[in-house]
């Protein structure tokens, strides 16, 4: 397993052991590998029942683990390693290719090769479907969409009109992909439609989260960039724009219009108001509201948002105020 | 195309120009129509490609587009003038009337004229689909349920016993309707459920975004007025009462028995407290959290509800305070 | 009807009439029980058109339902003698015992007795469904997952590999159990998934609200405790660990590795930061943040979380600040 481990493993020691998988170190028992990130686990680390360990170059758990005869490698980054160790016992679910016969195909619908269709997935009319895509139950794939290749999309996905969707993209269930933006115009008399004619696209490498929401817009396109991940629960507006490698986690929500760089991180129930720009390198915390435009990367909390470190205070400071 | 404004528009110029779609200020090309709101878009007006352009009666906005030698028309409301244009070149997905032999209709569900359902749908007992309904894939129609003429249900919704659904009303992928209400009774030894033996409402003309929750009550009826607008991911609680034209924007919620009055808005992720009323004209700003009633329609903003003025000059104080 | 109360009636009078339905004291008419929860409902008994009433032992509701000539019991908790009343008239709907015949069964699932599959239900292999088992249509069963007897499942629900759910529970439509935490590892070229090998496990008597998340850890175990009840659209990360009978209201969230102790109430909206420990008893107001470990039960209100009263006078004092 830790050979496995390849260019990360830096040194290594006691690897006469068999490892049967992987645990966290309160759980683990003999026959599994687990990791330590930093010394904050040192406690951990001298109770864990594990027999492998990964660790960072700390000469303090190198110590402790050969004090307790453990297996260990030390590496640059233990949970990345972690990761990778996982892969090693660990293979997601992911049917073989081949077409249910419940399935309803539409003819003008073009498949690669190596397709997997589960029971009861409609596909319709001028959608692409490229090779190694994998559509389990109940997914309804509406005309015109692109689908690209090794892209796996969970039961009960919709996916809107037109919407493209990139490679090796990760849709978990009941995501809706490209439904109307909330597009309406007063007219003293209530809220008249304006037809959302847009479309989404989804970059490679993108990841969404269950019963995530984004909408198509008006006009344009709502777009996620590359290798940005989206939790559960998200709501991406109409017209938003996201750039590459975000990562946005459950029940945040972007009003339309609103724009990410590259790099941003929002952590849960983050609201961006519609039209905002948000700085490439940003890290908003949990329920941070980004009310207007944050032309430089940094952390941010509070609502309205301001550097973390100012809202840090001023929520001491305000505890003291009663 | 002007022309089809019709009644909307006041004055034109340089209509001998052909349109073929229609696209924002900053991507549109030669043969596309736009609009501009106002003269914050004087810049992107200056700098647009399109070739033709929906305005205000702004003389500013007017001599720019014949100063480009654009063709324009001028309209009192250019972003209403800009929805009808979306409506000339693009037809939203609607399949055609007819009955997917792979659909599951009871003998004893009542339908009327040009009824569409798609392919998975299952239609329980003593429902009723009035003319024109358009059930896409994967919708499931408990018993009991009446659905409106021209109403669309979007793949993977699913609609609990006796909900009554209005004419012409638009429900997003994957909206739940009628589920049970969060209704339980503290016994000490835990939770005892309250049967939630009440029913849904939705009025005419009312759009329900996608994932979005509506719960049917203990007793009685959870409302939605007519022409009311839900975006995705929103709850309405148990026997909320909700008027007409309404906006609620995305993962608003409402606890249990809490009521709107009508054209009141709420912008995303607000809270309002279960058992509160909120007068009709009530604004309330994204995360505003309405703990108490509101008896007089009026701007709000903050947490918890105070008129907007009032939380915009707080939030500025508060920076202040560190 | 009021016989049926049994154990829980003291006193009763009046009992000379036939009881039809229930409803709440403003909509009821001459044959409905009702019921009043205390004084403040006073004025709502004095005009109530119902027949028949559920009362506290409070000696001037009783007077005026004497007065009123309505029927009447006395009872501790009018409440819980209400759920009952209800249960009398209104069964929820629960299909029939029996295996439609579109559903796709795996030959190696394993099935009870009375267990009922409606249309367009996949069910993987090595799944087990214990007796009585309901599922409702276009549920998703991925591999190796475990339902215990009696629970019910809405339509659109999916459930991933190895989830291990509890008898008697009860899982709302279009929720998603089991999906893939949000684990990723930074790797400055974007972001390395850490693969979700473990799993979802829920008590018995568990309700699960529509279109919420439960998700599916790196290593280990999500577990939600027996009787614990959740709403609507809530988010429960990888990891977290939830005990007995507490009650999660509409769009909260709980953040990966998040743990709750026994009969925690969450309002609506509250957020629990990741890896914090709540601690039983504790009962949060709607739109909490809790981001450091609470270690002794009590009322908590504000960002970030403080006791309940201390929020109050917070909240009253910000607003004499302006």
């Amino acid at each position: 397993v830790i050979a496995a481990l390849g260019d990360l493993a830096l040194d290594v020691a006691n690897l006469d052991r068999p490892i049967a998988g992987v645990a966290s170190l309160t759980t683990a028992t003999g026959d599994h590998l687990t990791f330590a990130a930093g010394l904050k686990y040192q406690t951990a680390l001298e109770q864990t029942g594990a027999g492998a360990v990964i660790l960072p170059q700390v000469p303090e758990l190198v110590a402790l683990a050969e004090a307790r005869q453990l297996s260990w490698v030390t590496v640059i980054d233990p949970r990345l390693a972690f990761a990778r160790a996982i892969g090693l016992f660990y293979q997601p679910f992911r049917p073989e290719p081949g077409i249910h016969p419940t399935a309803i195909v539409h003819p003008r619908a073009k498949l690669g090769e190596g397709v997997s269709i589960a029971p009861f997935v409609t596909v319709y009319e001028d959608v692409v479907l490229e090779d190694g895509v994998c559509l389990l139950p109940q997914v309804s794939v509406y005309p015109g969409v692109t689908i690209g290749a090794e892209t796996m999309v969970h039961a009960g996905v919709t996916i809107y009109p037109d919407t493209q969707i990139g490679k090796a993209v990760l849709i978990h269930a009941n995501a809706t992909i490209g439904a109307d933006g909330l597009g309406f115009v007063q007219t003293g008399k209530g809220w008249e439609k304006m037809p959302q004619s847009g479309f989404v696209q989804i970059g490679n490498y993108v990841e969404i989260g269950a019963n995530t929401t984004i909408d198509r817009p008006a006009v344009g396109v709502t777009s996620i960039g590359e290798g940005t991940k989206l939790d559960n629960l998200v709501h991406i507006g109409h017209g938003c724009t996201i750039g590459e490698h975000c990562l946005l986690c459950a029940q945040t929500g972007l009003a339309g219009g609103a724009s990410l760089g590259d790099f941003v991180i929002l952590a849960g129930q983050v609201g961006v108001v519609d039209g905002v720009s948000v700085a490439s390198g940003t890290v908003a915390s949990g329920r941070t509201v980004i009310r207007q435009t944050i032309k430089k990367g940094q952390p941010l909390g509070g609502d309205p948002a301001m550097p973390l470190s100012l809202w840090l205070k001023l929520a001491a400071k305000l505890k003291r105020l009663v």
